[in-house]
C-alpha cells in the first residue's frame, strides 16, 4: 500500500498551475480517476479545484474516510452530490464567477459536459486533456521508483512462462497460468487506457498465425480473443511446436503501467523469424543508443523504420499489410501515454519520460517475433526497466 | 466462437429505426464498441450509419477482414479514415446533408464530438445514448441463451471456490484461483461498463470487514483492493476463520454477462450476520414473487427496503452510513445495464429484461453478508439464471 507524498503532489499541482497559468486559466475542474490519483494520491470519486495560484480543493463524494487517508492534500472536504460543487468552492473562498476552467475533454463524456455547461452556466470550459498528458509525461524520481517495482514484478511473471508452456496447451489455458502468478503477487488487474472505447485485458498472448491476427487495438498485433464479442489476445487456439509464442503483457503495481514483450518456441521457429527477431533487437539497441534527451521521436521512429526496411522484412514491420506508424509509446497510469516514437510526432525526448520500445514484425503465414521493453529517459540515454532474456527463449 | 445470426442484427436495427422514426431523426451514427457489437455482430473498429428506412452500412476501418466475416449486415465497407465517412455515405446514398443524427453521446468524449462539429457542420447531433440501452434492456431469446451459458460458467467457477479456501490465504492469492479456474474456462475478462470511469476487475471479493470497506464504486461494498491506485475488490488481507467471505464475481462469456454473489465462512459466523442473510434470501425471495412485467422497479425497490427495515437490520441495507439506493439492475454487454431496480426508477418490468438481484447486508465490524443472482423477467415471473447454494457456504 503505496501513499504519494504531499510534496510530490503538490509538485504535480504546482506543474499544472504553471500551465494553467499560461493558458491565462483561472482553474481546472479534474474528475478523471488517473489524473485524480495524480495530483491527489486518491482515485476516490471526487473532484479536485485547482485555481491558477493557490490552494487546491479535493471535494470527495465517495468514500471520503478513503480519500482523507489516502490524500495528503491539505484542503480534502465532503461533496454530498455533485450540485454543491460550486457552493463548496464558494465557501472556500476559490469560487469565481466567469472563470475560465480547464476540464479533461479527451475523456468527459458530451452529456456530462453539458451538465456542467447547464450547471456552471458562467464558465467558460476549456480542454486541458493534453496539458495533463504532457505534465504526466515526465516522470519524478518517486514514479520512476513504482515503475522500477512493476518491472521487477513483470520479470517475474516472465520467469515463471516457461515452465508453463506446453504443447497442447490452449493460449486462453497459458494466459490463465501467467495471469494466475501476476495476480497472486499483487497484480492490480484492470489496465488503464486514455483513448476512447480502447481495452485491454492483462495484454496480448498469442501463438502461431493468431499472432499475426489483425484486431481494433491500436497496436503492431491483435489476436483473435475468446470470441468476437472480445476479438483481442489470446483465444481457444492450442499451442504448437515451432510456432512463435508472443507474450505481451503489462505489468502493473501501485498503479504503474511496464508493458514487455517476449517470444517463446516449444522447438525451432524457421530461419526467417529468427532473423527478423534479431533485426528487432537492433533496432532496439540502436533506439537505445540513439534517444537521449533531445532526440525527436518521429525521428526515432524514421531511423527504426529505416532499418526494418534495409533489413529486406520492411513489409513485416509493426504490422503487415495495415501498419501501424508506431515504434514505443509512453506508459505510466495508463497504457497510453505520451510521448509517441510515432510518424509526425515531432516532440524531443526529455529526461524522466518512460517509454515503452517495440519493434515488432509480423509474418501472417507464422506469427509475430520481436521485443518490447520499457525504459526511462536518463541524462546520458535509456535506462532499461524490463531485464529479462532478449533472445527468442526455446524450450 | 458465437457469430450474431442475422436475423438478431437486423431485428436490433428494426427496433433503432423504430426509435429514430418516432424521434425524427433521419439516423444514427454508432461507434461505441458494446452498441457496434450489439447491432452489427462485429466488435472491430467502425462506424455504423442507421438511416431511419433502408439499409444499414457498417463502415470498418481495423480490422475489416475481421468484421466481414463476423458481421452478417449486408453493406459492410472499407473505411480509410475517419474523415471519410460522408463521403463514403454519399457513394451508398445514404447521406443527407442537414441531417438529424443521433450519436451515443453519453459516452463520446466532448474532443470527439467537437471533431463531428467541425467536420459535418451539417448535422444535427442528438444524444441517443439512453435509446440504445432501453433497446438492449430487452434481451431476445437469443441472448439468454448466451446468458445462459453465462451462468453455466460462473457456476463451475463458484464450484470451484470451495477448495481454494483456506485460511491463511490472501485475498489476492484466493482471486487469483478463482480467476485463473474463470480465465482457462473462457472468461473474457474484461468486463465492460458503460458510466463514466467506472471500472471492475473480474468482481469484488472481500473477506471480514474489508467487505464493508467503501470505495469510488457505484455498488453496495467496495473493498480495498491492492492499493490506493486501484482501490476496489481484493486486496492483501489473510482470510481468516469465522468471517464472512464475500465474492461477487462477473460470469462473462461470449460478451454477455452475469451477475452472481455468494457468501463463505471458514467455521461460522455471528448469529447476528447469519440472521441478516436469511433477510436477504427472503427480500430475494419476495422479489421473485412479485418481479413480473408491469411490477416498477421503485416499487420492488420499495419493498426491499420496508422487508430490510422490518428485519431490524434496516441501518445495514445496501450501504452503511452511505448507501446506494437500489437493489438491482440490468445486466447484459455491460455490467451496468437498465433497468435499475432502484428509487425513483418509475420503469415497469417487461418480459426478456434480465437483472440481477443483490439484497445485501453491510456490518463494518464484521463485513458483508446477502446474495445475488442474475435473474430473466418471464411471463410469469423471473427466473433465476445462476443457480448454486445461496446458503453461507460453510467449510
Amino acid at each position: 500500500m503505496e501513499h504519494t507524498p504531499a510534496e510530490e503532489c503538490y509538485r504535480r499541482i504546482e506543474k499544472l498551475q504553471h500551465a494553467l497559468q499560461e493558458q491565462n486559466l483561472d482553474g481546472a475542474l479534474i474528475l478523471y480517476r488517473a489524473d485524480l490519483f495524480y495530483f491527489t494520491g486518491t482515485a476516490q470519486q471526487a473532484y479536485l479545484y485547482v485555481p491558477v495560484t493557490g490552494e487546491s480543493l479535493l471535494m470527495v463524494k465517495k468514500d471520503f474516510e478513503r480519500a482523507q487517508k489516502e490524500s495528503p492534500l491539505r484542503h480534502v472536504v465532503y461533496l454530498p452530490s455533485q450540485r454543491k460543487v460550486i457552493e463548496i468552492m464558494k465557501s472556500f473562498g476559490c469560487y469565481q464567477p466567469k472563470a475560465h476552467i480547464g476540464m479533461e475533454l479527451d475523456v468527459l463524456p458530451v452529456r456530462h459536459f453539458r451538465w456542467y455547461q447547464e450547471h456552471f452556466p458562467e464558465w467558460q470550459i476549456v480542454d486541458i486533456g493534453s496539458t495533463i498528458r504532457e505534465i504526466r509525461m515526465i516522470k519524478s524520481p518517486y514514479e520512476i521508483d513504482l515503475l522500477k517495482q512493476s518491472a521487477r514484478l513483470q520479470e517475474k511473471v516472465f520467469s515463471n512462462i516457461a515452465q508453463e508452456l506446453k504443447p497442447g496447451i490452449s493460449e486462453l489455458e497459458l494466459a490463465a497460468r501467467i495471469e494466475f502468478f501476476a495476480r497472486r503477487s499483487g497484480h492490480q488487474g484492470g489496465v488503464r487506457l486514455r483513448g476512447f472505447d480502447q481495452e485491454l485485458f492483462y495484454g496480448n498472448l498469442m501463438s502461431g498465425k493468431s499472432g499475426a491476427v489483425k484486431s481494433y487495438f491500436d497496436g503492431p498485433t491483435g489476436g483473435p480473443g475468446p470470441s468476437p464479442a472480445y476479438p483481442l489476445g489470446a483465444g481457444w487456439k492450442i499451442v504448437e511446436e515451432n510456432e512463435p509464442i508472443f507474450i505481451d503483457y503489462v505489468g502493473l503495481y501501485n498503479g504503474y503501467i511496464v508493458d514487455m514483450t517476449r517470444i517463446f518456441v516449444i522447438g525451432s521457429l524457421p530461419e526467417k523469424l529468427v532473423k527478423a527477431h534479431q533485426v528487432a533487437l537492433e533496432i532496439q539497441e540502436a533506439l537505445v543508443e540513439a534517444a537521449r534527451p533531445g532526440a525527436v521521436c518521429q525521428d526515432l521512429y524514421q531511423m527504426a523504420l529505416d532499418m526494418a526496411e534495409s533489413s529486406g522484412f520492411g513489409a513485416h514491420f509493426m504490422g503487415y499489410g495495415e501498419k501501424v506508424s508506431f515504434v514505443g509509446h509512453g506508459v505510466g497510469l495508463e497504457l497510453d501515454e505520451l510521448p509517441v516514437i510515432a510518424r509526425k510526432f515531432p516532440v524531443s525526448l526529455q529526461e524522466g519520460m518512460v517509454i515503452a520500445l517495440e519493434p515488432k514484425f509480423i509474418f501472417p503465414e507464422y506469427g509475430t517475433v520481436g521485443i518490447e521493453n520499457t525504459f526511462v529517459v536518463r541524462k546520458n540515454g535509456l535506462e532499461k526497466l524490463t531485464q529479462f532474456e532478449e533472445q527468442i527463449i526455446q524450450l
